[in-house]
């Protein structure tokens, strides 16, 4: 049997490269060979064990691609086709699926919802983070790939993009609105963008280190906020000259920042949470105003599925968003474990890295 | 190959019972044994020519029965479960399906959008008037019925019963709105029940049958109109005190009650469109308000796949509505070229035929 | 000048019925002469001092009553009617208002909006516990009540319908939902009865008291738990054949029932929050499913103004809610220091009094 | 009394500029110094006596200018502040407002709804074409102007951004839509406009003017077609690879654009009507997909009030869209006869013209 090399998941702080089959496919799979994947902040916690997944799992939910088999069933594609995959691989046929809830997608369950059950791969299957992928329910989650677009063009939309924007899709911000998006990482850099993209004239980015408040500027922001400057709440309501403002966008997952989203809101307003929490989260009193004052709070887990994947690739080949800064760095699939680590150090600053395949 | 006997449409005027193979399934599809099935005002127009489908072609789309065989990918179901199946099965993994639009629902098409693409059975797929059928896509589209539900209790889920609910829903229907359904056919009978169940507090039917009017009462109108006793459209402004309707839903497919279906908006109004037209439709310039009345016209097909299915069992068995009064007549599938001439003819008081199959 | 009968509040644990000035009105006010008004659970908050006012303040917020009064600038509206004003009275022409967020209305702040600030009768101005009361912004809050409705017909509307009916529209019940509601006093009985007109097909209701459940059967509940009997969120996932609800409705104000609201969802699911908290609350980690549950909170006052006001009444003439049964106590406006103790020690299974002036 | 240089309907044909009394103001009012404002297409309507109003009214619904004088009840304003008010001035209080329909304003109506009752100015009272205004519902209608906005700049605000953006909004145009804008005309420009800031990706404006598609693709527009050069509808067919578009945009009020506005959408696609129709219109059969095929058709007037007039004094804040470029030209009030002659005729590439009072 074939074999290809794969980031494993081995143990707490282990994700090694190593050699594993490539994988066999059914029906309604297909089979990509990955040109060109990354890391994201969810493995890092894999990594650490702060996530637990089964050991001997391949890492990674951000494939950039070429068909290399399509299963019997698989419709619409064929081989040797250029293609993106979400990070969400909704099966299509669960019932959150055909109520448009593919995130909470449970095709094996009783009642058709798994809580963040669309996010299969280097969670419950093997990820991208290899030579070769399997994608499940293939006809509901490949998209072809636009010629004009480069791998590091689109490397973005499997999550980071598609979870930063449903910040402010989820947030429902409309023209004119005033937003505020806390932490600048590559989730709140495409909140910013997002934001922009569904016409907020106020966008305001929190974060303390000097170099995402550029991009963000460069992104649509047109405020940036120091965290550690001063009081950010205080400063944000000085920015709407009092009023706060219509989303609230939490991206770091965070009591502190949660907590800071919810009190620079006008009431009525809406916090949207991007964040991944790792503790209960506490609702000021006063900020919810004993629950009279209209907050609404929506959360989400990465929309995915190719129309969405299709949706976003439209974006970027209008121009309208260009999301390659993001990408600072740049390994080969054989460095990966370096890759790991710097990453994980959060060095040299680092933001995304393109992980290129030599297959 | 064992055959068995279905309704088939062999040219204009002449549907038959005939034999045909007993169909065979792919790895995605399921065979029903169909118990009841019933004769939808559609089939009417493909006997008469005025639709057209191929010859040979088996009719019928609204399929009660039991799971005689699984395709090998078919997930969460069992050979002998009792199980019913939407008008509308959408495949789940079109471009349509994928952003809720799976009755426009387009797998084999180049964009994943078909024009009323997600309407197969009996029109572009054998239908369920039939010994057997095969369901395409069978894991979006097969939906449990509890043991607590006849067949005759859920006839008219697969298109009546969505249908005339989605005319309530598309519309928007609320707490406290007034709304008009013309035409007190099946259809038309549903969305009467639908707009109940949104919280309508006036709802008025329109109609020229008495019997008709009746069971328009039963199933939630507030005040019932004879189309042709005098000027409708004066008589709803009357009910309504001036203000007029919030939602108006038209369920014949006629100009006349098209037009009419708007004269009773209020401004900001939404006319709800169900009915099948045969020829361009007028908008009158004063009733739209030269287009500055804020006035929205909603159309669409049928939604179907299980979870829609999912809930419309759900309401039937909560009780807030029976739809068996609509099943006026029974016939076996033996006599089922009897039927088709009774319900064609619209004689007897006719509404809904069941037709029960003796497999 | 001519005097009057109001409840006013004198200090903590002091509300008194004495002698106030009929109150003077400008040109947007109206003049009631109040025929039937009741206590609400925030006037015992306000009698407790755990929620401030000033002293000397008229207390209560459910006017229904006959117009004595207009001011010149009011339109549309004549001496002598029969009318009803909603517990919140938005001016109509703040920011707020002007984006549909009218309980947040802050006509006299800088940004037009402000957190509770449609709620003024007996909180920020004198309320409707007395023999007249003046009504602000009557053009927009004043609405006739049909003749074929009683005072004790309509005497829910201004608060407890609106605010319970609330519950179910934030957290947009569909038809075919699964819905519980947590806490059955007044408020949850509306919601309740809100959750059936949405078109709800099971409904829970939770509490502890053998009366209110069967209250919240009358109004639509197809189960009710025991909240101290075993364990609640079992028995609605039981209920729910393991699937949890789609709408959850926290009715009482608690963090054992806000936390519990939040477990018995289904992932995608809403919590629809209608409690006045008195605590900051938490949420809890595994039920928000880290924040990736796409797990949304919703939360709101009381909707007011005319328009809603006409909707509530027009449900009540259907005759789809009748809200007589809250009504289990009758006062007259000079035995409302009782009724208030009847009420704060919630004896003789008191849900809502109706306090009746003489005049 | 003192007078006042105002341009006065006076017959067919004759839009003159005279004198008449400076406007007295009642307690909601305020007294508005004109100092810019412009002529619409719709005057020129009103100047052919293609619509009708009453001999002796002030024209003109777009006012930049500064308070006068401020009624007694007037709330949140001084004397002095420059401000803006929206072509339709809501009372804010009737039950249109009151639902968020302020548009079909009926404040004096029996049921608080009429048919483009919320425009006022040059309509149904005297207008904006004039040395002073007299602006109804003030509290609700006024809008401060920031200091870093020239008249030039907010000049399109009252209406044709209004309107053109809602073009979009109405449409539900969102990210990575493909969205097309029948005539480029000053409303279709604000429409491309706002279908950039609503996240369309493809952005396709259709006029026969090469000037106006320049605007266009300054505008936003990715694409521009010629109506007169080849077939337009398989034009965009093309563009759009053969899907169809999310959103098409009507922006002329002739049945061709509608017709073709309706040809290019994808199956479940919106029709946003933006056009002021002459003559009653033609839903084809065919591109309706005889009623089944979700197609949904969206109409309204101009969205106005303070609040509306905030967020797009906003936008142009943010420097997101400029439309400086639409103002043409520059004419004194004195001269305005010359402008309207210009402007009817349509020649010299007018597009807006700036009407500069001296007071």
């Amino acid at each position: 049997m074939a074999r290809m090399k794969a980031a494993i998941f081995v143990d707490k702080n282990r994700i090694v490269l190593d050699e594993k089959p490539i994988p066999e496919i059914g029906p309604l799979d297909a089979l990509i060979r990955i040109t060109t994947t990354t890391i994201c902040g969810t493995d890092i916690h894999i990594l650490k064990g702060e996530y637990p997944v089964e050991k001997g799992l391949t890492i990674g939910h951000e494939p950039v691609g070429v068909i290399e088999k399509l299963g019997s069933e698989v419709k619409g594609f064929k081989e040797g086709q250029r293609v993106i995959a979400g990070a969400i691989t909704p099966s299509g046929y669960s019932n959150a699926c055909l109520c448009g809830c593919g995130s909470q997608d449970g095709p094996g369950t009783r009642h058709g919802f798994k809580a963040t059950g669309g996010w299969k791969f280097g969670n419950t299957i093997d990820g991208a983070q290899a030579e070769y992928l399997r994608v499940n329910d293939a006809s509901a989650n490949l998209c072809a790939i636009p010629d004009s677009l480069t791998d590091e063009q689109v490397l973005m939309c499997p999550d980071i993009m598609s979870t930063g924007f449903s910040g402010a899709e989820r947030g429902k911000v409309k023209i004119g609105d005033a937003v505020v998006v806390w932490a600048l990482g590559p989730i709140g850099l495409c909140a910013v963008a997002g934001a922009k993209l569904c016409g907020a004239s106020v966008i305001i980015g929190v974060d303390t280190v000097p170099a995402r408040m550029e991009m963000a500027k460069k992104l649509g922001a047109t405020h940036v906020v120091d965290f550690k400057a001063g009081n950010a709440v205080e400063e944000i309501m000085r920015i709407t000259d009092g009023r706060g403002v219509d989303v609230s966008i939490e991206a770091l997952g965070q009591q502190a920042t949660f907590e800071a989203c919810m009190r620079v809101l006008r009431p009525g307003g809406t916090l949207s949470s991007l964040g991944v929490y790792s503790q209960d989260l506490r609702i000021p009193l006063d900020a919810f105003h004993a629950g009279l004052g209209d907050i609404d709070i929506v959360s989400g887990l990465c929309p995915g599925g190719k129309e969405r994947m299709r949706r976003l690739l439209n974006v970027l080949e209008s121009g309208a968003v260009d999301l390659r800064l993001l990408v600072t760095h740049t390994y080969s699939l054989d460095k990966i474990e370096e890759a790991y680590e710097l990453f994980a150090s959060q060095r040299d600053g680092v933001m995304k890295i393109a992980i290129k395949t030599g297959a």
